[in-house]
């Protein structure tokens, strides 16, 4: 065989059927979810304008950014302010006249664009879910890919904890129809800056959200000597890992939190919306919203969530598989103001990520893929010459319209060629309108699994049990 | 309401819910039918490697490629090579020094180099069909963008003609379930080529070809005049267009350029692939296939079809929306070799492509779209305050949990906000848990439509017909 020149960037990857139709099978899921919820598609270009992107996600995910090379730079008119530009860029800054456009980096910011250009025509609440790939150039390594699939539901313009509430509805539904047993952690970033605040440390709000960031990680005395680093004292710290062990039954965990931080208003306030968000959740059906006979997905506090370095302002989520040893299949949180860098200030909302490459590897890994999803056609008709493959050639349509899917083998190759076909397809059935003792009207169909074979009279095609 | 600072790249798109949902409808009709034939799906990157993708357009199409920059061009150690580089590239070179990537500019180059990176281990024949985003940096104007849909599906492996019969067959279901009224028109490459054998003028296969796939738009006097031009004598001029003029029932066509062309092999192979697929077409069930009540597609054959400067070697398709006045909304054919320019020669294959942006347009010109796409959930909650919410989000769960999307209103509004947000959304059923006069455990639901409201058991909302 020739060998190619081609090969794919790295990072990259192409997704064959097998792959597809199972993360097709997420997809449509979680797509399915969302409409029951009143979440409305939305599909944003994969280009941006350089603008749009750079300076939303912090100096390094600035670098991660694919940028397009303007086209026509070898046009007399374009030359000079071409090499200006490239002198900007190569001294490590941005410049229009080499690029204007870039790739979406993730789906989070092409919403904020998009809501901030067309708030005047919005009806809010305004409940948007997207699923496509962003770009981002990372280096490569095992489940690190330069392309892949984001899957975010936001609602903005709206402050109410409602939409908390259906949020942790749509995680626990759509996890529960993956058949995937899962944890929906909670917690809210008001608690957090309580505690910066109740430990006299409200200027080191961001240095304690990212060292309880790495709990998870690097344990807590990797944190502490982290605190410590940045010039807490023992006795905040102390406080700070008193705060980070509150265990037991959500109602003692909020009571002993409240004890710890109710003292400022920002403490009650977080305390009061996770204890509204939990009650609800509970009065709304929690229990009965577990399907019959399996693993329901719970939801816990989770005082050391922190969600990294980011825009969250109320309550944060995070979604862990059960018993499986993989990073998070979902985060998310409440914002305050999505769209004010684009201009157009006072816009709240809160939203949820789906991080389908993960769930993907989870259920390959609890093996919790149907089975139905690998198949190929049900049907391949044996190709027994010219006149014989024009006979099966109507039958397979009558099939193909009666929704069976059905293949004709392309040529009159020998038998075991045509045979071997099938099986590397995963076809189930092999039907021939010819051979030994075959009464007229009659065809044989052969099932491929169970080998058994038996002659029926062609009319019964379209109704036979495939 | 506060101004953008925000915009979009100059020919891209956001797509909203009413616009995705008919696109989607589209892909979905396609996609199903696909996979009744038999054809598997295949997804490729966005990225390419910018040698992928040069060269393979022409002249033309290498300037219309979008090309990535690469990353860290501002690292000490690459800065001299970029610089270099870039002085290549405003020479109107390519360097992959500056640029390595691209964005995928059609399906059929990424198609063929997955097909070359892959053949040991792919089953021949090997069907595909690929649905996704295109790029080109084309000039944006009315109904042109740059980026937009294409829709493919390929058979590689296979010279048999029984494939092209199933590609017409295909589009005539997809057309027909879209309830679009299409011509399928058909021709064969050999018989262009004929054409310029019989006509003495062998070496001049190419400026016959772009002179023939003007016709439709500048009539047959330019094209005598451009054959002309192109050094055509006026004996040579009047054969072809007499060929072009071939007309009747689709024997009495093929019996007239069989007279014509048929002293050359190349036009006798090219006569009787086109009567085998004809022929075949009707021995399948081409009648039968129509949809009951409804204009079925039809198959033509059009002597005057070339499909422009490309690699098609056979059959040649294209598709026209009968009595609408928009370009081609589908178009393929057969090829010799897809893959020998990344070192794997001698796999043929045929294809069809789809116009998804065009077939947009058609169907909202014959308004063939479904009513029931551009609507929002069926049931909107009224909120009518803290306690009512609760026993309404509990319904509405139970609701959804029977695949009935619904929403309860995100806060206790005035209830005249409330309507105008179900009005706006296209919400079909108003819910509410209170209001005068209704007895104990039961509900107002008010068509929003028609006005009609009732009061109905609660127990009885999942049964209701929506």
């Amino acid at each position: 065989m020739a060998k190619t020149t081609a090969s794919l960037p790295q990072g990259t990857r192409d997704f064959t059927a097998d792959t597809l139709r199972k993360r097709n099978f997420i997809l449509a899921t979680i797509r399915t979810v969302f409409e029951l919820y009143g979440y409305e598609p939305l599909e944003t270009p994969a280009l941006e304008q350089l603008d749009t992107l750079m300076g939303k996600y912090g100096e390094e995910g600035d670098k991660l950014i694919f940028k397009i090379l303007n086209n026509g730079l070898h046009d007399p008119a374009n030359v000079d302010k071409a090499r200006a530009a490239f002198e900007q860029v190569i001294a490590g800054k941005n410049d229009k006249d080499l690029t204007s456009r870039a790739l979406r980096y993730d789906l989070t910011i092409p919403f904020a664009r998009y809501v901030a250009m067309n708030i005047g025509q919005l009806t809010l609440p305004f409940r948007r879910y997207q699923m496509q790939p962003v770009w981002r150039a990372d280096r490569p390594q095992k489940g690190r890919y330069r392309e892949f699939y984001q899957c975010d539901a936001d609602v903005v313009g709206s402050y109410s904890l409602v939409n908390e509430v259906e949020l942790v509805f749509i995680y626990s539904t759509v996890f529960n129809r993956l058949g995937i047993p899962a944890t929906i952690k909670i917690n809210n970033r008001k608690i957090l800056a309580a505690l910066a605040i109740a430990c006299g440390a409200e200027d080191q709000l961001t240095p304690i959200t990212m060292a309880i960031d790495k709990l998870d990680k690097i344990g807590p005395e990797k944190v502490s000597l982290e605190l410590s680093q940045r010039g807490l004292q023992p006795g905040q710290i102390e406080f700070i890992l008193k705060y980070l062990g509150i265990s037991g039954s959500p109602a003692a965990m909020i009571n002993e939190a409240e004890a710890m931080l109710g003292e400022s208003e920002t403490g009650r306030k977080g305390i009061e919306e996770i204890r509204f968000i939990l009650d609800y959740v509970q009065a709304a059906g929690w229990a009965e919203n577990a399907p019959a006979g399996k693993t329901a997905a719970s939801l816990a506090i989770d005082f050391t969530l922190a969600r990294g370095l980011n825009y969250y302002t109320g309550t944060i989520f995070e979604v862990k598989a059960d018993g499986v040893r993989i990073g998070s299949i979902g985060g998310g949180g409440r914002y305050d103001d999505l769209t004010g860098t684009f201009g157009v200030p006072g816009i709240p909302g809160v939203g949820i990520s789906f991080g389908v490459d993960r769930i993907f590897d989870v259920m390959e890994e609890l093996q919790l893929f149907p089975d139905s999803l690998g198949a190929g056609p049900a049907v391949l008709f044996f190709n027994g010459g010219e006149a014989e493959s024009r006979a099966a050639f109507r039958l397979m349509q009558a099939l193909r319209s009666n929704g069976i899917a059905a293949e004709l083998y392309h040529e009159a190759a020998k038998a075991d060629k045509q045979f071997k076909y099938a099986e590397k397809k995963q076809i189930r059935y092999m039907i021939s309108l010819s051979g030994r003792d075959l009464p007229p009207g009659h065809c044989f169909i052969k099932n491929l699994a169970t080998g058994k074979q038996e002659n029926i009279p062609v009319t019964s095609l379209v109704g036979y049990p495939y």
